[in-house]
């Protein structure tokens, strides 16, 4: 399957027709946050200057430095990637992106001298992927997208190994061809890569019943400037420290994982989705926990909280049946606002039947109201859209940000509490969702958004990133659930890992790589020496 | 919970009385490996002579320097260990034991700068808690058994709060008595504490179902000679590498955990073990196969290979219903020797219906006849008994050792051919069971008894142990599944993670450890630099 490139101010295909947000939601933005009265284009790519670009080669290894594909590997797509992308204002590009078509050439490209970001589908909303050169007279960006094979898939043992560069949509066609599914489906499907699901320990969107990357992962092959690790496929060990655990979640700063073994699962016959409705948050968190912990869970369980929910059915447009459904709940509660959920089932026939029908019970015993499967269907249909929303309000002059975090299950409500009380001072349109269920807590995904102050974007987001950061590591939830640490989060991260912690890693990283070419700037920059 | 001590020469309670071995079972022995006509009583304790005790002192905290106490934690339950002090030939002792009350007390023993061997139950099979003191001057046992209490339980969020050196049963008990239990039942359960499972990324038999105790981990608490490690207790997180991951199997050589706190599980109403019987060991494997992968599996699956399902039938002595039973199975069958399997399964009385219903349909698919609970309840009530068994062998002369790996589905077979073949080399009975289950694979446990070579027990040992650990590096098996890594293992380890690994390890323990105090010769001593 050929590489999918993403189009250069924002996210997704350069083909994307945007049709517009939808009356309900115009109406709610220009209510509540106030929007642009004329879209703002981003500035043209062709105009767009980059740095002077040093020169260097690398024996073997072919490198590109023409404008695009500088531009195109200079940056992720996180809020302040979009904001500098299209203002046109980049802080960096790299110097050259190499393209690697073997093992050997990654060994090469590390041996270069240089600053090296590995690269993988670009999707890294962190500043995972931006070309910082740190210390270095140039950096380039190892573009992994070639590596991009399914090598071999072993049927009785259920275990695939890929190279690195190979996106979600080739991995899934290529397993499925064989009857497997690798069931990781992060919001970034369409482009994130294989390689850069463990490098920053992905959840996908059916990761309560998948489990997360960190929990596919078996084997893995990483080639260091130290030299390479192999790590074999074993399903368990107790051989010292886990170093699979080490390098799952290392984000390039270690090294470049050049093949990772996975677990995957048999093709589900019958994926089946559908929409409950509950009276509250509280009440639809305990029902998710209930489901969780009595061994009913669902592959897929979002609960949105009422601000979320109002905002779903404001979007839903066409999908009038199910807000009609959830009218007609709210109505025959009394209530003002509700709740909603997406919980979904994925196997064969049967077993989705027994396992909805065991999850079904459990959700009534909880108080939650059936919407069916119209809810589960417009979800399905919009689950990878989200980042083509945040481009069209970007148009309109309009900050939408996505943050997460996870926590035990009694702290859920002292964490949603606080974090939204944070953003809320930010951000007139603050809401949440539950979106990963694990016996012990879940995770908390919040979306804010908020008029842009012109010229102060960049500040404007930094402000209430660090207000969110800040009551996130005071309420106890870790820094980020699945969106990695990358540039954004590393001032945080040495309250969850506590100092030493963090210079344990950054020993690992001078013994792996002594001259810090490694990803500068990211997971470990600042993380620990920060007041 | 008072502290429950092992008797000095071998395992368990110093009131243990043996009833010897059964008839059939010194029958098998005498014709197929010899014993010694007159049982050799252990050398007396207070005969032993322990090295000259190098004083000192640590301000605020008790160091006991008797006799009694240094031998007690001079070294751990392996085979050498156990020949060594057998023989009163000890190598080491420590210089004195320091009985901490409190984390602080720990960390006043890290500051002493002599040597510190964290001890926890000192059931260490693999010489992880021999009193070695490196370069430093003395080394202290650090006894950990006061720290001893189970501090809080969240019952919301199923996470239970634990000091390291709560033993377990001590644990199950305290999380009984809130409805709860940690479902952690090593052949070490009686002495072994939590800390220690946790340092040594245990399993128990009941892993298949309850998950091994890397798992389990949700949080912990470290003080290193570096400073002290909090990892807040999150149900998963994306913030860089897992440094939980780094520190369960760091087997006391990074630092001490002070705190751990646990996923732990309702306490079932019902436990309920069976027997099957298949024709090979190869259609059981596939059984267990199918359990696992079909979500089918037991708590507990062990399948004891033909030898071994021999000797249990040998060993049953009162357990003749079973062996009838067994015996029927295979003249119905016209086979002369056949696989038995105990499948357990543990829940509420409808779970473990349900449970049972789903893998008796699965295993009967794949060949196994019933057996019926007699020979689960004969397994269940020795399940903790083979300790003292070895002992009863090393009293006939006879040498009884164990070690275990793990690999994929796929290459099970290989495994256990090629490690089975590198110990008849060097032990007349080699007997195997699969003992815990994953969806990529599982585990073998292999047991090999031989007539000791007189004045070259620990020779013979080292030679059949140094073939077994080659014959699973070679074939792709993880060099210990459960038993972790200690003194014995460590000249392997750098097979399984290449030398950047070790090296990555050994820079963690530099930062961590500057002065190389904490465990000595353990985990990382050889690994690496073995030609």
């Amino acid at each position: 399957m050929a590489r999918r490139e993403m189009r250069w101010f924002g996210w997704g295909d350069p083909a994307h027709v945007s049709h517009g947000l939808p009356d309900g939601a115009l109406e709610l933005l220009r209510a509540r946050v106030g929007l642009a009265d004329v879209p703002q284009p981003p500035f043209p790519a062709s105009a767009i200057r980059l740095p002077a670009a040093v020169e260097f080669d690398i024996p073997g290894v072919e490198l590109r430095t023409d404008h695009e594909a500088r531009l195109l590997r200079s940056a992720g797509k996180s809020y302040p990637d979009l904001v500098r992308m299209r203002a046109g204002a980049l802080e960096t590009a790299p110097d050259a992106v190499a393209v690697p078509l073997l093992a050997d050439d990654v060994r090469a490209v590390l041996g270069a001298g240089v600053a090296v970001v590995p690269f993988g589908g670009g999707t890294s909303v962190v500043g995972g992927v931006e070309a910082l050169r740190g210390e270095h007279p140039a950096v380039v960006s190892l573009d992994l997208g070639r590596l991009d094979r399914l090598l071999s898939v072993d049927a009785r043992s259920r275990v695939a190994v890929f190279e690195p560069g190979i996106q979600l949509p080739a991995a899934e066609a290529a397993l499925n061809a064989q009857g497997f599914t690798l069931g990781h489906f992060p919001q970034s499907y369409e482009y994130a890569t294989v390689g850069g699901c463990v490098a920053t320990r992905s959840a996908g969107q059916a990761s309560t019943g998948y489990g997360r990357i960190d929990a596919m992962v078996v084997g893995l092959d990483v080639a260091t400037p130290a030299g390479d690790v192999h790590l074999p496929a074993v399903p368990a060990s107790a051989a010292g420290p886990d170093l699979r655990e080490l390098f799952v979640g290392s984000e390039g700063v270690l090294g470049v994982l050049t093949r990772v073994a996975l677990r995957v699962r048999p093709l589900p016959a019958e994926r089946r989705y559908e929409g409950f409705m509950f009276g509250s948050f509280d009440q639809g968190c305990n029902a998710l926990r209930a489901l969780e912990q009595e061994g009913a869970a669902p592959h897929v369980a979002r609960l949105s909280d009422e601000s979320e929910t109002e905002v779903t059915f404001a979007m839903a447009g066409r999908e009038g049946v199910a807000a009609d459904l959830a009218a007609r709940y709210l109505r025959a509660r009394r209530v003002e606002r509700g709740c909603l959920a997406i919980v979904g089932w994925e196997g064969t026939l049967d077993g989705v039947e027994d396992a909805r029908a065991a999850s079904v019970s459990v959700l009534r015993r909880h108080g939650a109201v059936g919407l069916g499967r119209s809810p589960g269907r417009a979800w399905s249909r919009g689950r990878f859209d989200g980042p083509y929303l945040r481009d069209d309000l970007l148009e309109r002059g309009v900050m939408a940000e996505t943050l997460e975090t996870a926590t035990t299950w009694s702290n859920l409500g002292v964490l949603y509490g606080a974090v939204g009380d944070a953003l809320r001072r930010h951000a007139p349109v603050v809401m949440c969702h539950v979106s990963h269920l694990y016996e012990t807590g879940a995770s908390l995904y919040f979306t804010f958004i908020a008029r842009q102050r012109e010229g102060e974007e960049i500040q404007q987001w930094r402000e209430a990133k660090a207000a969110a950061c800040d009551a996130i590591v005071a309420a106890g939830g870790t820094i980020t659930h699945h969106h990695a640490v990358g540039r954004d989060h590393a001032p945080w991260l040495h309250h969850e890992t506590s100092q030493p912690g963090v210079a344990a890693l950054r020993a690992v990283k001078a013994e792996l790589d002594p001259e810090g070419i490694m990803n500068p700037g990211k997971l470990l920059a600042t993380g620990g020496t920060v007041p």
